[in-house]
């Protein structure tokens, strides 16, 4: 018997499976094409970059604040030869615009807060601001790549041999690099994904990047989470978040709440998969905001009508799961119960961006 | 302030929303094509009829029932001069033909059973076996759909004013035969349903009757139950069942199970609109058996492809909620609890078909 190859990291991991910086535009994968093809959305202004965010070409709090960091290097970088002044309030503008794109994550908005940061130290020294943006976004993604590697060891930690993980929505590169931590520890693994209705964001991407690695992958309408539950196909739970409360409270793709609760009812373990931390400017579950995105992507499939004339449609694209659903979890830094999340800022100190992802 | 008009019957509601016998066809309404179009799909022979239940052309354990006992008078019909052994013998071939093609409701058991007996009765007296069976399918569908109305009665008695109600799939004419007897009654009613992958028989049927019959109704998708209950969108469950054992365990589209999750979590009660009784053959949900669907109508979508290359899939057609989640089951001849059950066939003798709809 021979040891099985390391296997590929998928592109869903890499920088070139998310956005990166090309002079004078910034290069997004568009999601919304997987898995169909690999097709890559460039935008030429910041403007540009916002609409590509608020239309979900690139998707996932973190990935999504990366590709706005880009934006603001752009805005700058299209006033580099301009007076300081101008620039500054292009910064301005251009931070102002790409922060209203997505409400939720609140990975955006920090990133945004530190690269006017970065920014007007640079414009103050006189060093080109957007060159400035640029690396620090660089380092930004490379750094975030590495806590999505160290996340998903930690989760991988936790599994047993022969687990079989259902999963719910794409939960970024630190499922992949789970399910690679674990083969690599010898440990085999099953995944099942919902599809994830309206943007099929399970049937294209996680199916795609678990695929990628050579791994089967079933996947399951959301409405048969519990059922898959209830007949033991599945073992654990595991999805990312799109926000993470003080008190444990888990905003993540809507349908997480139903399959937490399906998960609880029979025993099963759930591990969120946080990143970076919890926020910690946000105290309970409560607080979160739910965007409430346009109901036409819940009637149409593909942009062809599926519903009956006349019926309207809600589109929340989060939910939030309560604590007691919850059994860990799992950030770079270790793995959490919720009630232990109080201390994760305070036992270390560590200066935490306080986003998931 | 004036009365409201009475409220259009919808299509759904009324045999041409089914099926009937014509002579030498039986002509089916194609619920896949619904809303976008009302179009029949005419069987010239039994095998036409069995393919058209197993493509779904037909739906509901009940409806498909009926379209079964039709294409029984079909295929006696094509022999109706033949000798009486002749035609015995068809008559065995199609009922075995026809049981075949779905296996998680009962009432198309139960009445191949009853029509073979009508058949026979017919052969060995020297009646037109054909006419015979079609004869007691049109009795039983004018019964069928007397017992939808008498179970959508019940059903609205439970609702108060102003209840917004949160329905799964299509629950069959009781529901807005329900929804009818609450606007009669003078209730202000809302309905939310599920879009119901992978058919999107909520999207596409029960978003259709409720339009039919003037009303909104919002679409959510299946991953939203949770949060519609959580957020208090919604007051009630109401779904029909496939099936409902005797312990009060319901068989019904894949997805109930979660909805009734949810809906207990938040204290909203769970109404199964149960019509004739439920199943004295199946003493707990364990034994009711889960048809498994082609995989492939989970990862197309509409004939399309969808999910990644290389991806599997599960299509469980049904699952089985346990009687601790249902608070009320509702049928044409009154209100139990799941409990209660014990005593419907035994408190009235009453020779019930042991069939939902």
């Amino acid at each position: 018997m021979t040891e099985p190859e390391t296997r590929r990291v998928p592109l869903l991991c890499r920088p070139e499976g998310e956005c990166w910086y090309g002079e004078g535009e910034v290069v997004i994968l568009d999601r919304r094409r997987l898995p169909d093809e690999v097709v890559y959305h460039r935008c030429a202004d910041y403007e540009a970059v916002a609409r590509a965010i608020e239309a979900m070409v690139i998707q996932g709090a973190g990935a999504l604040a990366m590709a706005a960091g880009y934006g603001l290097a752009l805005a700058l970088w299209s006033v580099r030869d301009a007076p300081v002044e101008r620039q500054g309030a292009v910064l301005r503008e251009a931070a102002e615009r790409l922060r209203r794109t997505r409400p939720t994550g609140v990975h955006l908005f920090t990133t945004l807060e530190e690269l006017t940061g970065v920014a007007e130290a640079a414009l103050a020294s006189g060093e080109p601001a957007w060159q400035a943006v640029r690396d620090r976004v660089d380092a930004l993604m490379a750094e975030r790549i590495e806590i999505a590697r160290r996340t998903g060891e930690n989760a991988a930690a936790l599994l047993p041999d022969g687990v079989r993980v259902l999963t719910h929505c794409f939960a970024g590169p630190a499922l992949p690099f789970m399910l690679h931590a674990a083969l690599e520890g010898g440990k085999r693994v099953e995944v099942t994904t919902t599809e994830t209705r309206p943007y099929l964001q399970g049937a294209r991407l996680t199916a795609f990047a678990i695929r990628e690695m050579g791994l089967p992958v079933t996947i399951i309408t959301d409405g048969m989470v519990a059922f898959a539950i209830q007949r033991g196909l599945v073992d654990v739970l595991v999805t990312a978040a799109d926000r993470i409360a003080m008190d444990g409270s888990v905003a993540n793709k809507v349908g997480t709440y139903g399959a937490a609760l399906a998960a609880h009812r029979h025993g099963l373990p759930f591990y969120v998969l946080g990143y970076r931390g919890p926020d910690r400017k946000t105290a309970t579950g409560a607080e979160i905001t739910i965007e409430m995105r346009d109901p036409r992507e819940v009637l149409e499939f593909r942009g062809q009508r599926v519903a009956a004339p006349g019926a309207d449609a809600l589109y929340p694209a989060f939910d939030v799961t309560p604590p007691d659903l919850v059994s860990a979890l799992v950030f770079a830094r270790g793995v959490y119960r919720p009630a232990e999340l109080g201390r994760f800022y305070t036992e270390t100190g560590t200066a935490g961006a306080g986003a998931v992802d």
